[in-house]
């Protein structure tokens, strides 16, 4: 059959951390590698009881066919927090919901991009909205980014100079996979270059609502004068990822063609998930639920910081997020973290290397470090073993 | 925002059902026009009894993320009934869990289709497969089709003559929109014609499991010498569609293809749904449960057929399907079923006119009827004055 792939079959490969979950389905495997949330954090026992009274209120409409946008009262929902929380005007018809953010990241490419259009991204960026949008045979451009952002003298640049660039995607908060979160200025900065320059931008926003310290910084979309604005949220980080609920808010005449074509993607989500979530943002405060798993991942953030202060090499440097799932690590230059994996792996030790997370190509020498889903035990053991592994490593260099 | 769509965009309109579904929410519409299953069919209690155990014993694996591929025991329960009926002997690496199978033809259209080749398709055909294969911006020649199926000397024909010929999409059982099914000899001439000249063919089965009379036919799959068919099904006909639980079956390294290709579109399905319907799969018969799908439909298809005998104009003819959920109605060359409809919906009965099942245009003077959706009462009043108004219509023709 090689011979009757679409080209753009070429492009993709398997998501290396996808792979390596693979490997940690081990149980004595201790895993930095995954982007998984806390499941104990899950409201197991609430959506159990919800299911129930879903299912017993309005079982036939939660398992029939529904439309495409989505469940209404989540679609409000969905806007009444963006208006209540940054003073904007949207209504349901800003929104469709999503298979997870994931999905929207699937349509923006098709609404979106031709074969050589260029995306610009931040440098490192979300190793899956890469295989998401290259489906579509874009080209990246990464623009350089430090602990604020995007450096907008670099970003203004490259949009001067560089043609055909339809689309900026960016995660202004806590970044995936360097934990890192945009400040006001660069967040403003980017709206005014995108709308000067007529480009798109995706803003990418699944971790905002787990800040462990310091002020929320706004959504682009308090920025937005031209409707050039894609935001996507999910529920996977605070609620659960099984459900598959995620959503995209942006112009109504954009969300339109978005429906479009996720109705021949695969009709709709999931209905008796909308309901159940419904239900729950109707029964119980979520802002408290949240406030529980930021509690949880603060303390787990908090003691992976401490141990790689207490326990890295001194050459080795490393973020210091403010919320979300991630820390970014990176080594002298001239260590491969593929080849650290390795013996990490022999150690029942797992993360995942840096080098993906650059569209093309990049810094070996950097990994990603989850801190979500594990128990402080099991976090305080990985880093310990690891920080052995990480030495070897360091002293070779000297 | 108009300049900024990809030229994908452009071929894309909003599927004429799902526009047709929303005027169909009025209460008092008698409704034709969608492919819903009966909701009374649903197992609502059944699954109100197996969410509330998967989420008791496999409470937070069923919301955390899972792999793309799917929960296994699933898709063992899949190729199994695939091997059980037509001695076949797929695994579990054959099978992709997909959003229903409209995700599966989306996914084809992402592995197998570059701008320009060209999809072979009976003629009518199911509307929302040409939306999700057009958004690749692929070309279909629709194949002269009859009662029994594609004509194999036309099909022959056209693969001779055709340049980029990559893909032959058929729907073999109780087709949508025409209700026919393919006989035993051209199922087997297909795939030999596809073998022949090296095409792909994708088999989509949803209704399968609901034949009324007759004997079942085999798949495709039962004269694949090449790995060349992929067959698409779904739990949305046989337990309910709110789920979105499909699957793809094929050649295991295709499938990696499709693997690679959905976890860029979504990472994966819905955990908990694949967990509560192998749940189901183990403690319930869902033969059983199927027998009972059939014996509602096969009453009102009856009713539908003898309906239309007694009360449609002589000069209209229709299709007499041995199973499914639709039957296929023409009118006189010279009536357009969108006037028909404008003049049902004033009496509020809805259906889907012909026109749009044919990729290239075509036959304004058909449309298609559900029957599955409503009750036998509901029925009757229904194509009691749908026949008035096809009366007024056709005598005006006279």
């Amino acid at each position: 059959m090689e011979n009757h792939y679409a080209k753009r079959i070429s492009n993709l490969k398997a998501s290396e951390i996808r792979e390596i979950l693979k490997i940690t389905e081990r149980p004595e495997v201790i895993s930095f590698a995954g982007g998984l949330p806390a499941p104990e954090s899950f409201p197991v026992d609430e959506i159990k009881e919800i299911s129930r009274i879903v299912l017993e209120e309005e079982g036939t409409a939660a398992l029939q066919y529904t439309t495409t946008e989505g469940f209404d009262p989540l679609r409000n929902w969905i806007a009444d927090r963006m208006n209540t929380r940054w003073g904007t005007q949207f209504s349901k018809d800003n929104i469709l919901l999503t298979n997870g953010s994931q999905q929207a990241l699937d349509l923006s490419g098709k609404v979106f991009l031709d074969e050589g259009d260029v995306v610009l991204c931040e440098s490192p960026t979300y190793l899956a909205a890469i295989s998401a949008l290259r489906a579509y045979s874009c080209r990246f451009v990464e623009v350089p980014t430090d602990d604020n952002g995007m450096i907008p003298t670099a970003l203004e640049r490259i949009l001067e100079t560089t043609d055909r660039v339809k689309m900026i995607y960016v995660i202004p908060d806590f970044q995936n996979p360097t934990g890192r979160t945009w400040s006001l200025e660069r967040r403003e900065k980017l709206v005014r270059l995108a709308e000067e320059h007529n480009v798109i931008v995706i803003e990418d926003n699944p971790y905002g609502e787990l800040r462990f310290e310091g002020e929320m910084l706004p959504s682009l979309q308090v920025f937005d004068q031209t409707g050039s604005i894609l935001s996507l949220g999910t529920f996977s980080k605070i609620f659960c990822p099984g459900f598959r609920i995620g959503w995209i808010l942006g112009d109504p005449d954009v969300i339109k063609k978005y429906v479009l074509v996720k109705q021949g993607a695969d009709l709709q989500c999931n209905t008796l998930a909308q309901r159940v979530i419904a239900k729950y943002l109707d029964m119980y405060n979520i802002d408290d639920h949240i406030a529980k798993i930021r509690d949880v991942y603060k303390k787990r953030r908090d003691l992976t910081v401490k141990l790689m202060d207490d326990l890295f090499p001194d050459n080795v440097t490393y973020t210091r997020p403010e919320g979300g799932l991630f820390a970014w690590v990176e080594l002298p230059a001239a260590i491969n973290a593929r080849d650290v994996l390795e013996k990490a792996l022999e150690k029942n030790i797992a993360f995942v290397p840096g080098g993906s997370f650059f569209p093309n190509g990049g810094k070996e020498n950097t990994f990603r470090i989850n801190f979500s889903n594990m128990p402080e035990e099991r976090i305080k053991e990985g880093l310990v073993t690891l920080a052995s592994v990480l030495r070897e490593f360091c002293l070779k260099t000297h």
